[in-house]
């Protein structure tokens, strides 16, 4: 096991009714908010109203931007610096999933900076600090909520860039599971992928000693797809159900899934070139990627002759694989097979005809994902490699 | 699942070395601290003398408190409390096991207070705050470097209560694997003993829906098993064993394994009352009170005509009873055989005359444990209930 530091202060505030507590807990750190949301579904609900009137109650004064969308960009992020800076916000509330999250963190740190917000994204500066972030949370998934990541979407590349600073980890999180049910099926289905990949991402690792972490990285993939399952096979208001999930997808991204071991980290890296291109939601991007790393994995190692145990492993406790039917190859290979299934049985495309994306510029993709070299921990790839993955899910 | 709230604000610092971290993360709150611990091998082994030194060169000042004991005495919190305040320390830093951490938290408690700290444990009082609390940790198990909690024991009774504030949860907590190298083999026992137990006062829940803590309780639990096995069989310098264990006992009485549910604590409860009066290990007496819990909880199921299915599933998911080859109730026996023999196998007592104890005050231990009323959540104990258990584990 890795030495390794784990400090998580998100404060979770978890179930029904956890909303009419934003303003209490708001009012701890700020005095006046940046409330930022997409205007489209928080708003329709009712939420937002709860939301500003508990902060009312409680004393703490809101200025509003709207406008977040998947894949947040960095031209709103821009104006929200300028509103915070002009309102004098001593914090920002996101009402919303990782997108809002994600924006409000960009927003945290581009005002008590005088640069460029860009620059702590593409990595020539880093930042002093930044407003306080907190978050209601609607859509399962992002970890976002009490993680230190962001991914902006600079407009002008396109480039998806992420940050991981400690001073933009919410102080804390508001998780009401009731408000899933009425999300998009395919946008629940996006967010499963999404902490699946999360944890994923940690689990697949070169340390040989991280028994602990395995355990709970696989109760959680079993836990995540389970519930899956019950709420597109006629949940959508099952709340223990929608419960899960979102938790779920809190622990898949706040680093106890990762204590004492190295993540990978590719497939997000390769996934993220596609959606700042396609603008293709992450969670669907991530189920055509993610199989397909596994797959180019298993294949490199049968090749160099080498057992494939890690996804043997995988196959057996995540997709419940029967070890004794298969030999070590063919048992991973099953793995990738339940999980494809899966993820079509939940609406998610696994090639990139089923999520309609032209397949004319994998190799410039392929190059763009490795502009600065080999990417990934468990395998390190190359260009090749990552065009390899790619072709493999053009069609079915 | 039901709401909670989950906020655990202590840093981990884990692996080798940690220790030389104690001084500059020590500064980041206190100039002057108070050091905390047995007098015995933190010192012999020189670890004492690292962490002095690492004060030193991050500019903190130490005075030193020694001679805490296993269920460590309110006189000596006294002592302390008296110390902090002639020397006007602005923290405490205990090093040990939970022993050291949980009288370094009720000095802590009783430093900025003008009453008797003892009333912060028998719950007089609630108090308003404490000097902050740093531990650097050498005996895995307690669980008390990253909770709220802490027990004393006040000698005029006997009494051993629990307090848990978050105002004493440590800041932060080095845990250095090596340090549990050179641990006499009974005091990991019982470690093992106590944080299987702090998992499974969660595990043992009424709650019908908690999938994913469920997943989490079991992963760990298993994992504990396994990386105990390992240290008994000859492993006691596995580097990698001793991390699981520890880490393990960190994660088990954080909380993070009780989101969504309610605990049982009845077992606790009675051994408090065990180790008050016999000044016994806490992990000795909750190898003798917990099995015998559980076998009270299974036969009362069965005689009520209900299946013992959460005891039956604790078998399967964490001591390997195949279900296929027993019916539920049996399974579930089977599980407590197991974790018996399990304890017995690392050296632990089962009975009050493996332990040496007399067995001729039980009725009187039992009106004490429910003194206040009916103990636990998972069933509700009275007075003949609890000396129903603690009969069955007389003798073999």
């Amino acid at each position: 096991m890795r030495n390794f530091e784990y400090h998580n202060q998100t404060k979770l505030i978890f179930g029904k009714g956890g909303e009419q507590k934003a303003g209490t807990e708001m009012a701890r750190c700020a005095k006046r908010v940046l409330l930022h949301h997409s205007g489209g579904h928080p708003a329709r609900s009712g939420l937002i109203d709860t939301i500003k009137k508990s902060l009312e109650d409680a004393g703490v004064e809101w200025v509003e931007l709207t406008g977040v969308q998947p894949n947040p960009r960095l031209s709103l992020v821009y104006k929200g610096i300028e509103l915070a800076k002009k309102e004098k916000v001593e914090a920002l509330l996101a009402v919303g999933g990782g997108s809002a999250i994600d924006s409000a963190k960009a927003i945290a740190l581009g005002a008590v900076d005088g640069g460029d917000v860009w620059d702590f994204y593409d990595g020539s500066r880093v930042p002093a600090g930044a407003l306080p972030v907190a978050a209601v949370v609607t859509i399962p998934a992002a970890g976002s909520e009490s993680s230190v990541s962001s991914v902006i979407t600079n407009e002008k590349g396109p480039w998806k860039k992420g940050a991981n600073y400690e001073c933009t980890r919410p102080v804390f999180s508001i998780l009401n599971p009731e408000f899933t049910y009425t999300l998009p099926p395919y946008q629940t289905a996006c967010g499963v992928a999404d902490m699946l990949a999360h944890v994923m991402e940690r689990y697949f690792t070169t340390e040989q000693d991280h028994q602990l972490t395995d355990q709970l990285c696989e109760g959680t993939m079993r836990t995540i797809i389970h519930n899956a399952r019950a709420v597109f096979e006629g949940g959508r208001q099952n709340y223990n159900a929608c419960a899960e999930l979102m938790l779920s997808g809190a622990i898949a991204h706040n680093n106890l899934l990762s204590m004492g071991r190295i993540g990978d980290w590719a497939s997000h890296g390769i996934e993220h070139e596609l959606s700042a291109r396609y603008d293709i939601a992450h969670g669907a991007g991530l189920a055509i990627v993610f199989p397909a790393w596994i797959a180019y994995n298993i294949k490199e190692e049968v090749a160099n002759g080498v057992q494939p145990v890690r996804f043997a492993r995988f196959a057996a406790e995540v997709w419940g694989v029967d070890g004794a039917c298969y030999d070590c190859a063919q048992a991973a290979l099953e793995g990738v097979f339940r999980m494809r299934s899966f993820f079509q049985s939940i609406g998610l495309p696994l090639t990139f005809v089923d999520a309609k994306l032209p397949a004319d510029h994998i190799e410039e993709i392929a190059s763009q994902v490795t502009r600065n070299g080999l990417i990934g921990n468990y395998t390190k790839l190359d260009k090749c490699a990552v065009e390899y993955i790619l072709n493999s899910v053009k069609q079915s």
